[in-house]
């Protein structure tokens, strides 16, 4: 339920409202909408209806939203959401793009990555250090070794830092070393560890689950959000489907439907979608041209020698001559691509 | 098999071939490279395997061809195919759009859309006039009527038509009417009626089956191909999957996927693939940033009111506003749009 | 809609509501309840609620079936449908069992594989003439000369014959060789083959398409029984999913689904949808044990040198050990195996 | 890699090779062969092929198994796991039914639903009390409270009891109060929870993701097998397709897939696939008849009035007449039913 208050509605009716929701152990979260207030009302149904039948001063009008998803929808929030990343905002005008391996390999290896994306356009990195893998006999990533790595790289470039989790036990530590936590499509329906990562607030970049519909995804973006962390980044990185030509088919119509649905940004990864390097930059393209806000993509210094889907990731070439049609397209639709922004600029 | 000939041949060398392989029951496609000939060898497998072993004079290099399509390969034929419609060729530099309603539902709003659809820019009109309807007891469409309309509009217009056959009894009588044979989703593994497209010399607009893989796709292609009509336009409409919020998942890989697997123009039809007339403008942009020569668009001077599919229609207006932003993203991945060309202009 | 008349309607009144309906162009159904009749109407749906506003003599309700079926519907047809095949009812008490091998390869092993599967207690062969092949280069089966085997070995043994169409321009001469008709599973939308087999009065064994909802499946069905033909097979066959350690996946919950909606027999067919001879004996049990009221199976002298579809063809030994596994499994669902009854008996 | 000692192989022949394994970080599982044994060896690949070039003296043959899979093969051990339950072997001869509700809703529903199940012929009682929804505003069980009910009702009945897991961090408290962990279909991939419960020496229920392959369902029990816990019984569903009809569809075919495969018991989840409880015993049957060594059924006192799940729940009297049915399947296809073995039976 929302509750709309009046213009200019007073602190202590304010805390009328939020005193008897809590007596009926239901959370709120409030928004502002000009000089009235968006109160979001979240709990056991029952008790919702018991409050939507009490009478406050400062509210003029009481909605009952009826949609699955309520923190999401574009119904409780009208005003994108924008996820500050070091210098930017994902979700807002710009063009955010985020590149980087697939799983971090060493020192070095990530540090002429970070250059060379970075140099190209992009405004942060990603790099895997806890992988999920189909076989418990996959290269599990370098773990808090590499998280240790990561920590140091970003101290030194100031360039931000995504990396997955994939154990509510890690959401701590992880927090604490990189920008942006990124939660896989393995673990799209593990709601210990949405929940883990709604506690705390950094921003998070939620997969789609391999073979979730839209609507679960936003259910999963709405269990970050009901914890109290709004700052939820949706990336679509394609689905199951019976085509075997591609690793996944990417769903492009996602992006469209995400931004009518909800508030937050949108992002699509093409290089798991496409499982093949030779088909990234036409998905690319494709997700900016739909109106995607920006881009996860895996780049590599020696493809074809990376522990883990080496077969989808650019070289630096690749990446930099990609980043100037995404830039042309971008344009066509009416953003700008964002650009740089750590002190990596300088060295 | 193909057997690439030495640079000016001998009319009687390339008799000679034409001969043994006709002994053999094996058809022959010839097309020139350069200088030189490629005669593309279709038949059974034994007696290929048979031709090949056979010395003749001006045949410098014969190769098997071990990809499951042949004459739709790019290594059969590696210029890209354009497939002449009205003035304009579609697979070439510029990009085509073919608009036009569903369901042919009289003539007063087929001549209206034909003008509307092509003042904004189509060079083609599609309407259908034998609907293949899910349930019997649906709107079938106008049939003989409607083709008599249809015949008569571009009779006034020269506007070219696309419409769809869906029994072989029809071939005939509508390749006489219009410009292009649309085979329908449904029929895409309907090889009788592939066939019988095959055995006339109109362009065939070849649709996806909606859980059709892309290389039975193709091979449905060929099947047109070896028939000896090498006009085929390969359109992508969505596949079948699990998501609900959409009618089908438009399948934007399969544009790169096809355009590096066969010589064959690729076009997409964001309508059906939405179901959602709100959608169709970001899949149309995607599908032109991807790459594809051209869309299929449902337009309709009432949308609520179509007979059929008039969700994912769009109005006159609204096609005018997305042709603009098509515009804008053609030449951001260096196309020109296709424009203009019949009688109508002056109309 | 459905009418349902009084006891002892005259004949009079009868004709009174067939020449109303005649000329609104709605064509009428009978079938007989106990002393009343039930007459469904089949048309236009302006029309239908036309017939709906006349009182007639005869008829003491009138009610709308708004299920997406009507003829297919048991709302329609409380009994269920039983299709007479030799001396025997398929979708009567008894389980038929139909087995051959995928394709007619020769006379001989034609005739060596009717023997056979009829000694293990086949009621009826399969075999295929027309094959529908993904690629227009693969065995395409022996056409008329084929039809011939079947209709000579037919009048030889009075063994029942169940063979597939492809195209509506076959149906004639295939219904005059053969005893029913097979609707193959990449031929279930193309409705102007399902309108011609409705057309002729023999059985239609319809397959669902391997990517057709059940809806779909049921509205295919409705086609052949608008037309006046009544006596349709449904079969399972196995539907396209993510999986691949199987060719298809089957969708057994399909078989108490199709049994609760329509009164049309259901068999499933364990052959095309396992892909593996491994698997078959499991998942014709499986089918068995849901409800089905028989299946077909794929069977072949030598499966490792069929021309099409060996690795799911059994061989005679399999197929014989086979049908002692589904006998039991039969009657421990409360089912009578339908056993011989052809002229070989003797033989 | 596998190691075949010789007959005889003694103790400290033995020791060395454990020794040899450790030094390199290998992991080693024996069985016994007869008067053989069979070392499984677990870990780094180039630690692996280093161990493989290693002399043993007691070591007589060494096989590099190359499938995906190793400790879940039937190549690394050819008898059948039998898992222990109660009084009753999961994977042997009998057949295993576990019957309960989805949700456990207080203290005497559960008694109650005990007791009619364990009347009814099951072996082991489910309930969940941590409940994975797809909305955060969805009743998530009742936690810690639930948990103790549940060893209440275990320690008065002797009944053995499922229940869920969903966080790593519950498995020691739930490990201590019940006698299986389930592992259910949204945690499939959930490598973190799927290694925790390897830990633990409890059998282990893990359910098939909805969208998983065959290929890694089978690798996610290796990575509780790799743990060191060999009990896992694997549960078939129902796996997400296009089909709206029933909630998924269940997989049959998997059942002889991954009897084949692994040597892990195999049950099948009739209820989640349905998702309406009259198709139900359509599925059970059809599950024992391909040969699942049991069932995990969805058995509530008033479905109706469940907190989830209702739909596809039978209440007391449907799962009594159900289990007659499954009595004559399993007879059938030659397996006795399990039965009785608690304390219940004299109460």
């Amino acid at each position: 339920m929302i509750l709309v208050t009046r213009p200019g509605i007073l602190p202590e009716e304010m805390d009328e409202i939020r005193e008897r929701a809590e007596a009926l152990d239901i959370r709120t979260h409030v928004s502002d909408l000009g000089d009235r207030r968006v109160i979001g009302c979240v709990g056991d149904e029952d008790q919702i209806r018991r409050l939507g039948r009490t009478r406050f001063a400062g509210v003029e009008e009481m909605r009952r939203v009826d949609t699955r998803w309520k923190l999401a929808s574009r119904r409780f929030e009208e005003e994108r959401t924008q996820v500050r990343l070091g210098f930017h905002d994902v979700g807002g005008p710009g063009l955010a793009v985020i590149a980087g391996p697939c799983s971090l390999e060493g020192r070095e290896m990530i540090h002429e990555t970070a250059r060379a994306v970075h140099a190209a356009g992009a405004i942060a990195l990603r790099a895997g250090v806890f992988k999920p893998r189909t076989s418990p006999y996959g290269f599990q990533g370098l773990g808090q070794e590499g998280l240790e790595m990561l920590a140091e790289l970003r101290a030194e470039t100031g360039l931000p830092i995504v990396t997955e989790v994939t154990d509510p036990r890690q959401v701590d530590a992880v927090a604490e070393c990189v920008d942006v936590l990124q939660i896989g499509t393995r673990n799209m329906y593990n709601y210990d560890l949405l929940k883990e990562v709604g506690r705390v607030q950094k921003p998070v970049l939620l997969k789609r689950g391999f073979a979730a519909t839209i609507a679960e995804f936003i259910l999963a973006a709405e269990y970050v959000l009901a914890q109290g962390n709004p700052q939820v980044i949706l990336c679509e990185r394609g689905i199951r489907t019976f085509e075997t030509m591609t690793r996944n088919t990417l769903d492009v119509s996602a992006v469209p439907v995400l931004k009518r649905e909800t508030h937050l940004p949108v992002i699509i990864d093409p290089s798991h979608a496409a499982g093949d390097r030779a088909l990234v930059p036409a998905l690319a393209l494709a997700g900016v041209a739909a109106g995607a806000d920006g881009l996860l993509v895996e780049v590599h210094p020696e493809p074809d020698r990376a522990f883990t889907d080496g077969a989808q990731s650019l070289n630096f070439v690749a990446f930099a001559e990609m980043m100037v049609s995404i830039r042309a397209v971008a344009e066509a639709v009416g953003r700008e691509m964002l650009i740089g922004g750590s002190s990596l600029e300088d060295s």
